[in-house]
């Protein structure tokens, strides 16, 4: 059985607390609402190629994914966005109060879940946990203040330092548990976070660029949303780097005073970024990680035939072979 | 120098992250805002009695203060408190988004603030407090539960077991956790546990009553604001299960209908908890748990100048000599 269904057997075999209803119901939820399961699936790999067993790693690579699900939670009340896979979230469901409280308690419950792996190295996994957890909060915040930032005064390079906190850490983290549970080298387990911060920075810019030049009807929702809403991404802010005269004057105004209709502004926009090359710029951006990530993969010292299942996770994850 | 001033000196010197502002100044501000510090005083106190020095079981006093006020930012956001501590509360003063995100960057400090207490029974500890949270966070979705239940559908041993889970536990962690730090046997740590879990039982229906028939001079606020938002405490459901005829109507209507204006409610409610003796069994309660506190204090095996500070932190915080 593969990962991600051996994951989410183990998870609908997982016996949540029944009492008080109000609370748990959001919880379970959203843990069944699906997903991916990009992180306890990288953890599961990881740990394998090491040579742990998936019962060795699931709880915590079920931790890494009730946390990843709690921030959901509350990001969904902080953003107040309907809908998650196709689903009513939870505050939007349950209200405020209950979006507050049953994301702190799936908090707790992915910390005690960590509990129970009994690996020699529990402690120090516990730290790396709430050590990026900090780190996704900071990402958040600094997600935050870009919303109320111009789009002149956001440095490309914070906002590659905001994605990597509040995504790629993650997936780093998850990574280098996996390997830490197997008793991987240090060397090793700090290779797998390298490995993966890269993917996961590689990963953001694409999701990037697929909201400007994906294919809506693969893609499920139209095309310049971002624009739309003026959010600053990778895309607008190489564009914003290099645009001058006309196209610059029209990108801030569509961007940070967002005055013209929204179809008007996102056809704007995107023929500016088309004149400016930004997407093959993009693509260079997405490529250099990719390889970077690739460069840290093929330091770790496995044979190939043992440590491959790394690099088809983060093949499937990217979607491209090469 | 005594423990809180100890403890406040600590705090003072705790260095927090300074970027981003946006997330740690909230942090910062509801730490420095002050209030008794009942639990580090608590830990540092049963701690001390076993003793260990302050300075060992200061990480774990920080860690649970840090805990309870990123409770108080939460619970202000979804009670829509305006003010604590006479200052304005962080949803109030930064929005709901900065609450939210700041109460969990709060709570995440606080368990890597117990990471740093270096004693043998760490993971232990760290067990007990992630078990307390989820227990809190259980206690305070019932007490919202109340709040939508009418007054006789709420029984007095949910809301005793309601008052122990919000309230109570987290004292007892104090209690316990500070035993632990100092390597008490197990059987002494459970007897700090199951005195301060009594203790914050009778601190809990102390405050329903002041609520009632405290003197508004000292206490800083009028007399019966639980009566006229239709709270659940400890009086009214003693009321509710004792009165009948006519004061049984009135006293549901005043508390689940709420039609009258308050002050008529005020005095209606109180007049009929006088006409029951609502006050004398309120005080039987109180002097009850207060008897079994003393119980288990009794049964520490220190000799009582070694372990009487902890009886006088339980008198400190019931207010009162015997």
């Amino acid at each position: 059985m593969d990962y991600r269904s051996l994951f989410n057997e183990a998870l609908k075999n997982e016996p949540f607390p029944a009492h008080p209803e109000g609370l748990y119901e959001p919880i379970r939820y959203t843990l069944e609402g699906g997903g991916k399961r990009v992180r306890p699936v990288l953890l599961l790999t990881a740990a394998g190629i090491y040579g742990a067993s998936p019962e060795e790693a699931m709880p915590a690579a079920m931790a890494i994914e009730t946390y990843h699900n709690s921030t959901l939670l509350h990001d969904d009340l902080m953003d107040r966005a309907d809908l998650r896979h196709a689903k009513e979230t939870v505050w939007k469901k349950w209200g405020t109060n209950t979006a507050v409280l049953s994301g702190d308690t799936m908090l707790m419950l992915a910390l005690r879940k960590l509990q129970e792996c009994r690996c020699e190295r529990q402690q120090e996994i516990a730290r790396l946990f709430i050590d990026t957890i900090i780190e996704i909060c900071e990402g958040q915040q600094m997600d935050m203040n870009f919303e109320t930032q111009k789009a002149d005064e956001t440095a490309i390079s914070e906002y590659l330092e905001m994605i990597r906190l509040k995504t790629s850490v993650l997936v780093a983290c998850a990574a280098k548990a996996g390997g830490m549970i197997a008793g991987a080298d240090e060397e090793d387990c700090n290779l797998l976070y390298a490995f993966a911060e890269k993917v996961g920075l590689a990963f953001q810019l694409q999701d990037d660029m697929l909201d400007v030049w994906g294919d809506a009807s693969v893609f499920g929702k139209a095309n310049g949303g971002d624009i739309a809403c003026g959010k600053k991404t990778y895309p607008l802010l190489t564009a914003v780097s290099l645009a001058t005269g006309e196209d610059r004057k029209a990108l801030l105004a569509d961007i940070d005073e967002r005055k013209a209709p929204e179809a008007e502004r996102i056809s704007r926009v995107t023929a500016i970024y088309d004149r400016l090359g930004v997407r093959k710029l993009c693509e260079q951006a997405v490529s250099a990680y990719y390889d970077e990530a690739r460069a840290f993969y093929n330091l770790l010292p496995l044979p190939d035939e043992r440590k491959s299942p790394l690099w088809q996770w983060a093949e499937a994850l990217l979607g491209r072979k090469r």
